[in-house]
């Protein structure tokens, strides 16, 4: 037995590593990125700008003029904290870090992966609460745990991934009220959803909001961000790893987050082509597209797996979630540009027909 | 009391946080920086290469093309498993999640401060063995503190810093074979030391070995190593958040760490001037260098506020350590180039005369 067998911890040994599926040469509506990669003309002042990086030197450790761009992209109120982390995984982890060992989570099933992970590499308890069948919160139930398990942290992804619906406003702020735990609202899907918590911040202490710009064309640069009351994101911030933050994700973001008009009319066109998808595969015999206010459409249908198996055998990459318990015969597709998505649907209706 | 305060645990409450002095229009010879900044051609070519980043993508989650990069740079043999952090302050954290909480940090003092640090964070204890009173490791004192704590993880800064030199290989060995826990020598240094424990990893399989490109002109892409046997580094993986290395750090890394000559160039000048530093230093009354594996040179002198401060006044920024108890008028200077270096040594001879 080598050494680290019986060094590590059980539970670690007896996990798996999160592993991505291979998408070479796939068109790849798996993971919710943005189609759209910077235009021509914008990449070459992006450079320019670029050039100004010292990569001898430290990043600025509090990524000062960063904050103010995202503050402005996003509409974060100067009165509100703001945390930025190496993409919202690492902001979930330092909320797990915030907690005493042995503290429980708190969040729903399904939702983001994540919270769960988080929870076993921190030393803290995970209880998943199951949503209901219509993938809403089913509120007693939520509220009988947080009264059994007292978690520390509620972890609530609105809108939910991978089902894409946000759940109903009035029982997220029961929860909020009805605890003494920290709430996060993971809102990665901000850009994509008509409602946010974020303006609540002032009303509930017990209330943060994560967010990141992974979805809005910015998976590549691994920057989140923890919004709360100043007083709450000062404190928390004492957890966070100096310079995480690094210098060329400072200058990029800094940069292209200005161009705010732009980013905002990529997300104009995600949603006219999810209500387009949407349309269509409802229009399927024997599919059930679930509704979202996300950059994805969580769908149902009797031969997913073989749907699955098909489409990427014709070299597109969607996420299949038919192993997951709660959602057998779900697949989730990420909304992509007008072409990507007529290749994907077209790409169904031909298996239909087979 | 706001609502974080009866929330946080109280061990994060009572933290300060960590803090880096402002170095706005200073020479900053503070933090272990290369002073060498990119040539300009380089620049250029780089920047080319940098335009094929596709930042609407996640980034590729194992960065393999970068672990090829970093493996031929550093010499790294097959046989051994490296994982990448976001600067080495994130696989410490790593390190750290891997144990039990309530499990023991052992380490020496004065050492890096990030040991501490992140076993506060993630409910471990720490225990720091003093130094002896030339900065060399108290191997008795060491032995029986691992008799008493039995500490899950060691850590061992090879060169030490702050204190600059690398402590007798012969001890080292003793204290790897004396413990059943993960011994990990951080060799942020590396560059500026004759030796490695690289190769020993292979016959101790307690041993991890740290090492970061932040001390050889890239500090500003937060890249930490962490290598060990493959069997370690497989299942240490599965702390690791997912896609914690972004897709600018490894387009530019995977080409700027390929320049190996102008790497090692650049450390054999900083070789050169650390030479020539601390011989002018050792040259002055009331003044004591002490000896340099590393980048930077510690020393000691009866005014050391009073140095630091006229320092300071004349736009030189090094690093204050007379508040550490065990480096009563101590400071430490980084080696920069000729020209910086020549800057300081004229400010000390100066405010010595004055």
């Amino acid at each position: 037995m080598s050494f680290i067998n019986h060094w590590l911890r059980p539970s670690i040994l007896a996990a798996s590593a999160y592993s991505t599926p291979p998408a070479d040469g796939l068109l790849k509506l798996d993971a919710m990125e943005s189609p759209f990669a910077l235009a021509d003309d914008l990449s070459a002042k992006y450079l320019t700008h670029l050039a100004k990086a010292e990569l001898n030197r430290y990043p600025n450790p509090n990524a000062s003029e960063l904050q103010k761009t995202l503050r402005e992209l996003m509409n974060i109120p100067d009165e509100f904290g703001l945390l930025l982390g190496n993409g919202s995984d690492e902001l979930i982890q330092l909320l797990a870090l915030a907690c005493d060992s042995e503290a429980t989570i708190l969040s729903v099933e399904p939702s983001f992966v994540m919270y769960n992970l988080v929870a076993k590499s921190t030393h803290l308890n995970y209880v998943g609460v199951n949503l209901d069948a219509d993938f809403q919160l089913d509120l007693p139930k939520i509220q009988a745990a947080i009264k059994t398990h007292q978690p520390k942290l509620i972890f609530i992804a609105y809108p939910n991934n991978p089902t894409g619906n946000s759940f109903e406003r009035q029982s997220v702020e029961k929860i909020i009220t009805a605890t003494d735990a920290l709430v996060v609202l993971d809102e990665a899907y901000y850009a994509y959803s008509a409602d946010s918590f974020l303006a609540d911040i002032a009303k509930f202490p017990n209330l943060v909001v994560l967010r990141t710009v992974s979805k809005i064309g910015f998976a590549g640069l691994r920057l989140g961000l923890l919004i709360g009351s100043k007083s709450t994101i000062s404190e928390l911030d004492k957890l966070r790893l100096p310079y995480n933050i690094n210098t060329l994700t400072q200058i990029s973001a800094e940069f292209l987050l200005q161009q705010k008009d732009q980013i905002d009319k990529n997300a104009q066109i995600i949603l006219a082509e999810r209500k387009r998808v949407f349309a269509s595969l409802n229009a399927l015999n024997n599919l059930r597209a679930y509704p979202s206010d996300a950059n994805f459409i969580l769908f149902k249908t009797p031969n997913a797996q073989g749907l699955f198996d098909y489409l990427k055998a014709n070299k597109i990459l969607i996420k299949n979630l038919t192993n997951s318990p709660k959602l057998q015969n779900c697949l989730r597709v990420t909304i992509g540009n007008y072409e990507q998505n007529q290749q994907f649907l077209s790409a169904v209706k031909t298996f239909q027909k087979g």
